[in-house]
């Protein structure tokens, strides 16, 4: 059997621990020989279908302190900007919405690291126009466009798809890494997929 | 400020992710110079005053089943024997207060990898007397005297203290461990403590 060269990473830019993961992913592959395949998807249909009012990491207070101390090692271990958000979790549609209309783009990766510098190196607001036309003319894109391609019909219902699929293939949490068909949970399990995905 | 060159292993024989790191940890924390503190504690009634009818782990279909893949993978990598329990989570109160006995021991490093082992590398009830008998036998250690010493009211009465302690330090899950004030969840947060603890 010829080994998986590629990795889905399944992503939602609320999702804390997809900050790291976005930010590493591109260079770590590359490093391995393996492609990315960008797979946005929105955790908050899924939460609620398990029947969670929201991530089980913050439904209870010593856990979320806990989360929140553990963000700031692994920001500091990889050298990346880190500010607890000051809402959380934060709405992030539109960006969402822009990653699924951009995903087999050649510039999905620096969007998604550009949206998580905002969301989690900066505390920023990233769901709104200003948000996002900042984002894509930084990357020397015609935002007015995007925006309103990322907000057509037919893409919101890409993204609605996206997110049937995830909870079809037993995705419950994010960043979610598939290899074919095995499953890897959480930033602290990308250098595993890799190998994984290598082997 | 001197730095902490003991890591503190709170630890429930219940826990599955516990396995890997009693397995890894005495030899893993030699190698960085660092003292291991065995801290037996009850998750139970911790995820009761949580509100929690079990381990978050297990709470929901398509997570249980990614757990116990990723338990099978973390075996394989670290080498150790793994066969998913036919009774989960199971009872393990004698051994736990056994471990609470001997916490101070010479002998309780050993005893707690033998414990798991024949909990998770060979699915075999670990709550009775018969099995206490055969691994205390295994130490050449005085087996009905300290089965004795650890069902005593002194000895039950630690072990319901510890896992108050636990409770008190934010304790919401296991292995957790804890380099001075800092928390470490997981076994896959262990490397990361023994180097927490030697920076």
């Amino acid at each position: 059997m010829k080994p998986h060269r590629t990795i889905e990473l399944w992503f939602d830019f609320s999702s804390n621990y997809c900050y790291p993961t976005i930010m590493r992913v591109e260079s770590l592959a590359a490093a391995h020989g393996v492609a990315v395949q960008w797979r946005p998807f929105l955790l908050g249909p899924i939460f609620k279908a398990i029947g969670w009012s929201s991530s089980p990491l913050f439904l209870h207070e010593a856990k979320s302190r806990y989360v929140w101390r553990d963000m700031c090692r692994r920001a500091e271990r990889f050298g990346l900007p880190f500010v607890q958000p000051s809402v959380f979790p934060r709405r992030t549609l539109l960006p969402m919405r822009i990653a699924t209309l951009a995903s087999e783009s050649s510039w999905i990766g620096e969007f998604c690291r550009l949206s998580m510098l905002a969301h989690f190196g900066a505390n920023r607001d990233i769901d709104t126009y200003e948000a996002m036309r900042g984002i894509l003319d930084h990357l020397a894109l015609p935002s007015a466009g995007l925006m309103a391609d990322a907000e057509s019909e037919t893409n919101k219902a890409l993204l609605r798809r996206r997110t049937e699929q995830a909870m079809v293939r037993g995705v419950f949490g994010a960043p979610m890494i598939f290899v074919g068909q095995e499953m890897f949970w959480g930033d602290d399990r990308l250098e595993d997929a890799l190998e994984w995905a290598t082997r």
